[in-house]
């Protein structure tokens, strides 16, 4: 056991917390002493002990140690005290960081505090892996925008549904339990009204569907991600699905209309204006707004119209995309609203990953910017 | 090594015929005495040696020895002596084979004539790898049709070219290479005329593009894959690429035009009349055709109008679909041209294998029948 297969059992731990830390980054801890691991930790929710803290407590006596972490401790007091304070209280004799804190107002404070109390400091081990855990909080801290995955499900001939609109069911229940596991790990989970109303959409997590460790979902649909649904003139029914759902449902209108908006907040709702661009609610200030709120992964589950509004604004980091082993043909309804008509106006796309799921197929891809 | 190791190492061998070896069925042989291996060969091409013959050449002596065979001998005169005498001839003390004779008429001679020289026999032995080595002429054999693939490429977003037209090179030179060992293990390649012309295509194997042992693509670029145009009314010009390709051109018509036809054929096309069906040539009638000349593996290589008419004829064996990391937009082109209205006609697809080519991605699927 060298340092990386330390750093690897801690970010093994983080990511146990994958669905339920938000809007905190997912963080693991190990603490090593004399070649035994002597404790471990990891944080499961916002307001609970962070990885280090729950390392040091398994471990009870962690002096002389060393503790291995997937990002770098915390030097501020927020819900709870500094990891720093503690690991230099618990008199740790050597920190291995993964990754620096991406605040770029606070990376490396953590790390010179430790070195301050004596603590040998050493960054860097499995790095990338560690900077997979959290797309999200490392790009809302370091450019204040939530990091954005669009999921869609097609035909091998990326159609996604006939012309008259037929359409349900085209992905097996594999791929409906993996979207489940890809709502959970988000902050919020993005929709337009029409999507809404047609499917009569719920947007929610539900335990049950998670495929996972029944404990880690029930964990997850506690805390359901925040259903936002771009409305620009409130057209949602107030007796629509999606607002008799546990969890908060966000409606984003751009043109005021205060009998609709009561109504909806009287039915649950919570009602905000921004400005329309192109005749909708504005999506890059739809974004700003969400990382306001603290959202680091947000999902896009919407029709070709939205979803391609989003690639085409350029504000799209991965596409996920379901694809069923079927063709619906040349009248079918395409992927994506993209009206390009020269090959120089193609978005290039880098596929990630292409694994089967059930008797469907997900393909990972983000766009080239 | 027991049995299936041997056996293995025979479609290892019969493998080394892929490209090569037709109308004749890619078969393997290995002679195996006191656990050594003593002799092994393979089917090169027709009008060569079998592979029972090179291998028991390959040996000099192979008496009491056990021969492994991917296909079960043959007892009749063809081109070269039959098999089984030479093995009987030999001395062989037993034979194992994989896959009895595709053809109804002769299965199981062979077997019976090598029991009835006092040769122990046994079959079945890696069955399913033996048939995937030639899934053609199997077919031919039982059904008299030839194996169909049809080969697309497309955008991740399932089109092929913007509105225009304007299309080339949206796979890369990896997936254009594994094209080149499509058409190679093909013994026809099949186009519409219209393809032909506006992509001036040659639909030639080319030797060095095929990036695999030289020596074996030389020796495949001599036999070049019949050429098979549908032009129903002889509208190729003369001077076409195609026809001052080395290897045939075959042009199917189906409305007699002495004159075209005259001025074609001397510019080297073999020119066929076959009935039209929905005003095209008819393709049933045209795999019947290619089946009477002993191809085996057929592959489709057109444009959306003729690859949909035979999906939608129930044609096809297998689709080769190259996935290009890149969204072409809801404008361009479809990948196939399938007027389908309702779910209920959608063609459902078994995804046998998706893999990376290059940075494209290749997917192997074929239609629930």
């Amino acid at each position: 056991m060298d340092d990386r297969d330390y750093m690897q059992l801690a970010i093994d731990l983080a990511q146990r917390g994958l669905y339920t830390t938000s809007p905190n980054p997912r963080v693991g801890c190990v603490l090593v002493r004399d070649g035994d691991m002597i404790g471990s930790g990891y944080h499961v929710r916002a307001g609970e002990g962070h990885a280090e803290v729950n390392a040091i407590a398994d471990a009870g006596d962690a002096a002389g140690a060393t503790a291995y972490v997937t990002l770098e401790p915390c030097s501020h007091t927020g819900k709870t005290p500094p990891c720093c304070a503690a690991l230099i209280a618990a008199k740790v004799a050597r920190v291995v960081v993964a990754m620096t804190d991406p605040n770029p107002l606070v990376a490396g404070r953590g790390i010179k505090r430790l070195q301050d109390a004596g603590i040998t400091v050493e960054t860097g081990v499995l790095e990338a892996e560690a900077k997979a855990l959290n797309p999200g909080f490392i790009k809302r801290m370091e450019k204040g925008v939530p990091w954005l995955r669009v999921k869609l499900a097609m035909s091998l001939d990326g159609r996604t549904a006939m012309a008259s609109g037929e359409s349900q069911w085209i992905t097996g229940a594999a791929a409906r339990s993996d979207v489940q596991r890809l709502r959970a790990r988000s902050c919020a989970v993005v929709s337009g009204v029409d999507t809404v109303i047609a499917d009569q959409a719920c947007l929610t997590v539900r335990a049950d569907e998670m495929g996972i460790d029944p404990d880690i979902a029930l964990l997850a649909a506690e805390q359901q991600p925040l259903r936002v649904v771009l409305d620009s003139r409130l057209r949602l029914p107030v007796d629509a699905n999606i607002l008799s759902q546990p969890g908060h449902t966000l409606l984003i209108a751009s043109a005021e209309n205060p009998k609709a908006q009561h109504a909806l907040e009287q039915a649950g709702a919570e009602v905000v204006y921004l400005p329309a661009a192109h005749g909708r609610v504005d999506i890059t200030k739809t974004l700003q707004l969400l990382s306001e709120r603290h959202c680091n992964e947000v999902m896009v589950e919407a029709g070709a119209t939205l979803a391609g509004a989003f690639i085409e604004a350029g504000l799209v980091d991965q596409l996920n995309v379901y694809m069923a082993p079927t063709l619906l043909g040349s009248e079918a309804r395409p992927l994506l609203q993209l009206p390009l008509s020269t090959m120089a106006q193609q978005q290039r796309l880098t596929i990630e990953s292409i694994t089967p799921v059930g008797e469907d197929w997900r393909i990972d891809a983000s766009p080239l910017k």
